[in-house]
């Protein structure tokens, strides 16, 4: 068997595997992201639900290590496949980011079901859109986290939080509340630079689209002729 | 007759009836919008003032809800009109989103006097523009009666809630005056989500006509020759 | 003579007209602005002095005036012409936007030397770019005159009203100086829309001029080849 | 020897030349800022320290000179080469601005590897990105320079400083800590304009990029069919 038949079988197995875990293992976002909410939202929950929390954090954790050495392993490559899934090495690192990972399983089930049904602007407005929901989610739980009980922390609850998140995300960023910790801060940068990429893809793709609505709209014909 | 015909029947009458009351449907949006407007900014009326006012509001969301009955009637189609007409369902629960909809008379009107007179870009501007207007003004005036009377609330005018609109829909946002109730936060998140696209389209489409312009001028030629 | 030769006899001396005046009215733009600046920004000056930045002032102004009224009459159209110079009319009456109009300066002075020298991004770029600086500067000049003897205010010197103004075009807009006086925040949201879609311009263009110079290093050839 | 063989002739030097020494001199900026860098966050550093540091600066600088000096000299053109070349001229002027010019370094290395890996739009991120990175340092750098003793100062340390970088090349502009000298205000004008034309380039692209991903993914074939 030459190197260019096991790369084609070893790309078919690896298509494979990617068919089979993507769903579970997007449930297995949503589960670690529900842990960590219950951790860190449930401040007053006795000792043994966080413990049961944590270990439903690592156990997800190390599903995600597990299919990351998988697909490694079945890639048949050796460290480039580091550089070249960039994506899938970054929410390895910070399982927090997974949601971006999303557009894979959006691509898996588009496929699966045949034709799409939006238009590619919408598709990319809802996806880009959910992504911006989950990773704002996620980052409003992260930098509650860390300010919460710091002095001179304006973050005191869960809500300002949020508040907090989506004047970030929008850039409007009116500066009532601000995480004042270092952790806090460098979380914040993170949300800042994942957020605008997204929203700047939400409002491209929706003025592209209603471009698109307008410039249809001066081909059609009157219905009543 | 066949399920086919039936279906075209179907539309042609949706099509019709869509002529006949969109105009008075826009009207009533902004009927809506003056008695939302007369009730919130008039806190010394007469109590009667205010039963009149919620009167109107109440009649003009029966009839907007009676229109979206009847075209979910005459579409002939079942629980999935909820879902392929997202933004009216959407205008119909949030009646101040109603704005939004000005596309379609905008459209029809456009249908109706033939050919467009405006560039497309400059279509896409004065509609974004026109929709953002009118839903800032809703929402300055959905947060002013949350903000109104909340302790330590900075928005106390109506002045300072146009104000704060402006400064969040550029996605400026100085932080001088900004919403301190969770309602107020809630309505704020929503009229940044709705402006920021809005106002993305504007600048968008003035970008491009910008360009244009300048591409076209290259090709003139100098009027002397 | 039928109509529609006088139509082309009329377009062909406004032509003209619009060739003449164009630079002068540009230099009288200047003018303007440079009286206005004179007169806001030197408040311990004398009474003379103020009366002759108060002349210039209105005399540019009627010289504006008369331009326009000679191009409406040359037009030979209705009161149609008023909305299909939208833009020369919002100049007339706010003439501390006229820097907007140096778009046609621009364009005839391209048209005279014959093929543009710059990228159509470069272009917009520079005449975007150019028209942000003009209209910052009267904007910071505008809101300083308003704020400068307001009580708690915090645009307190000119130096205040720059920063302000860079932080607003910008949408940065820290919120450590704003405007507090209800003209001040008028003027404010002018500033905002106008430096929005200008700057969406810039970055736009900016953009679309970096992806050009990408894509055409990857058609080159290596030189040494 | 014609004019056309010796410009010919000229335009080979200066290719020759420019292949030669963008590797040293992209290593040269970089020392230039580290040296900048210690300079600024070392107070406590012996004099002797700052010394060198400064030696370093100007020796830089001045290698950037003869290296301006040279390309104008092996360019055979006149004063016109100042205008052509702005960006050179400006990052001469300002060495600080020097990571801009990765771009030629990015093309001639992309250039001798042949065939560039990444796509069209992900070269753009890359490069804007980093661009946006090393500007950004040295912004930080130097507004932490000119506010760190000022009276009334809020960007105390220099994690203040990066942080408020990071608000404002995202235009999310909080507020908590801002500039309040001159110089500290001219400087944060500077990072405002390249950071935003710089970071629109990367949305910008992103959004294209994810376009083009959604875009293909509608084109594919199930991998099982």
């Amino acid at each position: 068997m030459d190197a260019h038949s096991r790369t084609a079988r070893d790309d078919s197995r690896l298509a494979r595997w990617e068919d089979h875990v993507e769903l579970p293992l997007a449930l297995g976002s949503l589960i670690y992201l529900a842990a960590y909410a219950v951790h860190v939202l449930s401040p007053g929950m006795a000792a043994i639900g966080h413990d049961i929390c944590l270990g439903v954090l690592y156990t997800t954790w190390a599903v995600f290590g597990v299919d990351y050495a998988v697909r490694w392993r079945l890639s048949g490559r050796g460290p480039s496949f580091v550089r070249t899934h960039g994506l899938d090495t970054v929410v390895l690192i910070l399982p927090l980011l997974r949601p971006l990972r999303i557009v894979k399983v959006y691509q898996a089930m588009a496929r699966r079901r045949g034709v799409p049904r939006l238009s590619l602007y919408a598709r990319v407005v809802v996806y880009a859109g959910l992504a911006t929901l989950l990773l704002g989610f996620a980052g409003a739980l992260a930098v509650y986290q860390q300010e919460r009980g710091a002095p001179g922390a304006n973050i005191r609850t869960f809500g300002d939080s949020l508040w907090w998140t989506a004047t970030t995300l929008t850039t409007v960023g009116y500066g009532d509340v601000v995480p004042v910790t270092s952790w806090g801060r460098v979380i914040a940068v993170g949300v800042m630079a994942c957020g605008l990429a997204l929203l700047g893809a939400v409002t491209g793709s929706f003025s592209s689209w209603l471009l698109q609505v307008f410039s249809r709209e001066g081909d059609e014909q009157p219905p009543g002729s």
